[in-house]
This record gives structure tokens, sequence and C-alpha cells, in this order.
């Protein structure tokens, strides 16, 4: 099954590549850097794990793939917005993403503050269009999901107390919320944007969520050991950053065994939620896996 | 008529803040300092003039004021964001804003670039949200609006462009567009979000945004001027930035006499554009002279 979802990973890869270049074209005009900033920022890089996660869970509703791969690329804009305006000197000030230099190096800071606030508003313009989906209902629901994942009470606010947690300590109910909210939200309307598509069942949506809680938990437990254990070859970014600003990670509050055994606990348990789809969600229960095996 | 617009103007920004109050409540959560950023950033100033001409153009066809308020926050909030953006030191580095410290220099700079990201993104919730209207297309048509005139071919469009038009020298036609971008445009929300939620004639949506086009010239032109004639007592913000800049401006262009003959120009034709709503439309012409007359 991980040599599918490797090969699915990447065909969904190429897919969201291509939907993103389309809906966010260079311009001639004199503002062009700001598009170039902006392509920068969210094309050639990245699992793309977002995006594959709006496709499957929309195709257990046998929703069109178009309108899933447009849902795919706003949460990817989003996505690829917090890394530019956390890459940001006043903010992480990281050097490298993906390989390359962050945006704010390759361009100026003014320039990916702007690619970033352009990206975020460009987010709520694809899903508001008609071409998502037919009915405007859908459509507000998808803004809606989306916009209480990465505001203040979400993606945002995560960000806020992983800045108060470079100088306060934070026990791990804190730690669990801060990554729930940092990260977890934005994984969560990945996966509860295929059943908002597909019009789902509340059982269904119940269950999507459910996966996507406990997934995306795993998912930043294993982003801290990376921080610990791997190289900046492997994860294209900075490394160690977490324990140089003394920040508190599951892995500098469990240890990295139990973080481990946390992780993989939580991906087996995701993987249970998603038995109401029968076959249907094997790849789903792939992610869960390939989530704790990665090593980037 | 200007002594009524003033009452009606201190009317409605009792109101929005009150609408802006309760819909960002302070938080006792960890990530409090996100949301005291964000409440002081947004809350105790400006003239609130985009959600007057929302309430405005809305009571035009008769829409409940409440649903209105709630569509003037949401512009006040791009506003507001956009403001404490623009007031970074990576950007243009403001001291002060409305008379007090910018929110980067009451907070840090992280906690601003936040801000401004959950503001705006919060914009989107509230435009999504059924207690804005009960019919999901008019949902969504605001939100489709709001972020083409926010995004990078509008509002933040145009911040790019005042980047580049520090170190290049723009022609009019190309000033004129940055100005449309950058302050045109929201200004053309907040009229047509009225006609939106009112489902107004194409006819009537069209002497809207035909108003607000000149309106925002009229209104760009005269913060030009009292950027070289105002005092930073009368604005609240400090002066004379442009010319240190060395930025192209309709006043380094035509002159400050050509330029407020401009804006004057402008004024009476904007009010002209709203000759089919007859004396409904009062208020909103009176806006147009004030634009013109103000001292901040």
């Amino acid at each position: 099954m991980q040599t599918e979802l490797k090969a699915a990973l990447a065909e969904t890869a190429t897919a969201v590549e291509r939907t993103i270049s389309h809906l966010l074209p260079s311009t001639e005009m004199a503002e062009a850097p700001l598009f170039e900033a902006m392509r920068y920022g969210c094309l050639n890089g990245g699992k793309r794990l977002r995006p594959f996660l709006v496709l499957h869970s929309a195709s257990l509703f046998g929703v069109n793939a178009d309108c899933a791969l447009r849902v795919g690329a706003a949460v990817e804009f989003v996505h690829c917005y917090s890394l530019i305006h956390d890459d940001l000197p006043a903010m992480d000030d990281g050097e490298l993403r993906r390989g390359r230099p962050t945006v704010h190096r390759q361009f100026d800071e003014a320039t990916a503050i702007l690619a970033g606030d352009g990206l975020l508003t460009f987010a709520f313009e694809v899903l508001a269009d008609p071409e998502t989906h037919e009915d405007p209902n859908v459509r507000c629901q998808l803004v809606t999901a989306l916009a209480k994942a990465s505001g203040g009470r979400g993606m945002v606010g995560g960000q806020m107390l992983d800045l108060i947690a470079e100088h306060e300590t934070f026990d791990l109910g804190t730690t669990t919320r801060l990554q729930r909210m940092k990260t977890g939200e934005l994984i969560a309307f990945s996966c509860e944007a295929g059943g908002i598509l597909g019009k789902a069942a509340p059982a269904q949506r119940h269950a999507l969520r459910a996966y996507a809680h406990d997934l995306g938990l795993a998912f930043q437990i294993v982003d801290d050991l990376l921080d610990v254990e791997g190289t900046q070859e492997e994860t294209g970014k900075t490394v160690g950053r977490d324990a140089q600003a003394g920040k508190a990670t599951f892995v500098s509050i469990l240890g990295r065994e139990r973080a481990r055994a946390q992780a993989e606990m939580l991906s087996r348990q995701a993987a249970a939620h998603l038995e109401i789809f029968e076959g249907r969600a094997d790849m789903l229960k792939a992610v869960a896996e390939f989530v704790v095996a990665r090593r980037a």
C-alpha cells in the first residue's frame, strides 16, 4: 500500500502544481514581483499532503476531481502563506524552505508580507467561485470552515502560542492545544472539505474529523522528532530550531521514545476511525502510516 | 447637509465600534495577546468611512441594518489589517496611527503580522456566516467581491505598486492605477456591498460602482494633499512621508492646485452618478463633498 500511496501522492502533487499554476498566472503588469513571489511561495514544493487529503476525502463521496483540486489548491495557498509569514525575520527567521531560499530571502521582506496576504485572500476567492461547486451553500460552508481553521482560533492562534512558547514553558495540555491549532486545524479542514463537497452524512463527517484530529497530532509529533533527528538535507529546511529556541515540544516533554510510540498509536487510531468507509478509505489509512514513517 | 452627515458618521462609528467589539471579544486563553492586538488595531479609531458607505448603500435597498453592520465590520477588518501590515518596519515603518502607537510598536512585530493575518481571515468568516444574509448566494458574492477588491489584483497589488514607486517614477496613468487598486477597490466594494445585500438591479449596481470609482480617486488625491499640507496633530499619523520617500503622488505629478481642482471635479461627478436614486442618496452625495473638505 505504501508504494501505491507514493504513486498517488506524486500524481496529486503534479495535479496540484498544474492547478495552482493555472489559477495563479504570472503577469506583465508593474506589480509582477508580487505574483512572482506568490508563485515562488507555492509552486515547486512540498508533499501536498493537505490537497491529497481533500482529494481522497472527496473521492469517498464521488466528488468531481476538478472541484476537489480547486479546494486543494486553496488549502495549499493558506498553508504556503503561513509558511511565508512564519519564515519572516520577526517570526522564525527561516533561511531555507523546501531546499530553497525562503520568500523574503529570494525577494524582500515587504514583498514576502504582501505575497502571504495575497495568497490568503486568494484562497477565499477560489472557494467562493461557482466553479468550485454549483451549490452556494457548499461554497459558504467551505469559506467558513477554512476561515475558522486558519484564523485566530485556529492556525494563526497556534502561531501566536508558538511565539509565546519561546519565553514560557507550556505543559503537555497547552502544547497539544498549540499544535492542534497550529497544524491540526488545517489538516482537519482538508479532511472535512471532502465531506462538505460531497454533502456527507453527519456520521461520515464525524469519522473524517476524528481521523484528521489523530492524524494531525501524529504529524506534528513526527515533525518535532524530525527537528531533532533529521538533517537539513533530508527535510529541506533548517533543523534543530525548536531546541535552540528552548520551545516545549512533544519531544522535549515526552522524550523521543514515548513521542514516537504516541505518534504510532495515534496513527493506528486515525485509521480505525475510517472503518465505516470500508475498503474505500484505504488510501487515507495509508496516509496515517506514511505520516509517522516519513523522513521529511 | 454636512452637519447631518457628521452626526450620521458619528452614529455609524459608534455602531461599528460596538459591532466589532461584539464580533471580536477578548479571550482569557494563552493566545490573548493576539486578540488584544487585533482589537487594538481595529477599535477606537478612524472615520469608519467604509462601513458608512456599506450602511448607506444598503439602506437604498431597505437592507436590515444589522446585516449591513456585519459587512461594514468585515470591510473595516480588511482596512485595518492593511494598515497594520503597511505600518510594519519592512513596509512604511509607521510609528503613529490615529494618534496612537502602531500595532507593532504597541505589541511587537510578530504579533502585528499575526494580528493582520487574523483580521483578514476573520473578515471572510463574518461574511460567510448565515447571520450576515440568509441567502448563501449573496454571502458568496460578498466573499468574492471582497477577495477581489483586497487581493493581488486589488489592494495588495496596489501596496506592491506603492513599494515599487519608491524606486521607480510612475506616470499619471500608473499612479492612478496604483491608487485605484490600493484604496479605490475597497471603497468600491463598500458601495457595491449595499447593492449585493439588497439584490440591486444592474443599473443601480453600475451607478454605485461609478460613484465609488470617482469617490475613491477624490479620496486619495486629498490624502496626498493632506500628506503635504496637513500636520501630525490634525491627521493623527506621520505626514510628509511620500515626499520623503520620493514617491510619485497626484500632488507631485499635478501640483497642489490642479490636484485639488481634480478632487473637486471628481467629487461632483461622483454625486452626479447617484441621480437615479433621487433624494434617497443624499447622504452618499454628502460623503463625496465631505471627502474633499476633510482635514484628516
